[in-house]
């Protein structure tokens, strides 16, 4: 592919998505160079549109259309609830199971001094203004349960503590379909000290 | 990402790319919406600009900016022998190793009865007529060893010898740093029968 200036300029700008090493990028550009025209142009459109016409709703930082999103705007949600995550999947996650009708905050990160990202490089400054201006009554904090994402809950349970309202975390435990024997001692402990009575 | 059209857009268009499935669409579309505007549109304007500014050479079939491409009208090159490649991909690979200075044709393909590529889906016909009308001695075919590779070569073989030009294969046998002990039986077979005095 050497040489095709237009070719090297695809594969470069392939090689900096996630995953994509020059290989593969190597590999798409051929799959793009002997795609139909009307699909090359609708992926590069599609591009365009997702980055033009998709915004930060201004109350729960996650991506849409209209300012404030649907899930903001939708009065038969309970809006006395926020669940915090970390990322856009998390909260489509937490959506896609069905059971949880409150509102969200989406952080875009978790703390990860390692990384160079501090509480100024993810959305908590935004969740304590919405906190300080409305009434919830309880902060559900969904981060993962990995390092960053614990210490992201931490961070934010101490910072909100002083507002008032319950702050809870998701349970962690022993997931669903899986045997006791195969677990781990750190999701052990947590499952025998999370115990519920049944 | 349910619900925002511009978002399942973008991940309906990157699920079409090989290899990638619903989930690394996903996560490509977080990223892209999360990377910065100049880079999705020099991304955007890249594949529009590979698929526009890069054609097929008349002469090889190869993806070129001019016509006839960069080698075909390379003076300095070998022009009695015609190195025949199932793809793009394995011309640079042969580029890539410097020693070999003749011209290309690329077919695009390998012959598939079981995935319907018959000799009109690839660039065979160009390669007769090509032969046809001019004074090439030789005839390098290069496409793999695997089943498909084997029968376009027996192929191509079959068709061509009536021109009377001579008709080479590239090696098979042990690929260099490996270990005789480790080699498949096939491959074995391949390097006896291909034995050369030394």
């Amino acid at each position: 592919m050497k040489g095709i200036e237009p070719i090297t300029r695809l594969v470069s700008a392939l090689s900096a998505l996630p995953g994509v090493g020059e290989k593969t990028a190597s590999r798409l550009a051929l799959y793009v160079m002997n795609s139909s025209d009307a699909y090359v142009r609708e992926l590069a459109a599609s591009l365009i549109g997702a980055k033009d016409d998709v915004m930060l709703c201004s109350v729960c930082m996650g991506f849409s259309e209209t300012d404030p999103c649907a899930i903001c705007s939708e009065i038969s949600r309970d809006h006395s609830i926020i669940c915090v995550v970390s990322d856009f999947k998390d909260m489509a996650a937490i959506e896609g199971t069905g059971s949880y009708n409150g509102l969200y905050h989406i952080l875009h990160g978790a703390l990860s001094p390692l990384k160079g990202v501090g509480p100024d490089e993810i959305k908590i400054k935004e969740l304590l203004m919405r906190l300080s201006s409305s009434t919830v009554s309880e902060l559900l904090i969904a981060t993962g349960f990995d390092v960053e994402g614990e210490a992201t809950a931490n961070y934010i349970a101490k910072l909100t503590r002083p507002i008032g309202m319950t702050i809870t975390r998701i349970a962690s435990g022993v997931p669903v379909g899986s045997f006791i024997e195969y677990m781990d001692k750190n999701t052990l402990d947590r499952a025998l000290s999370g115990r519920r009575e049944m």
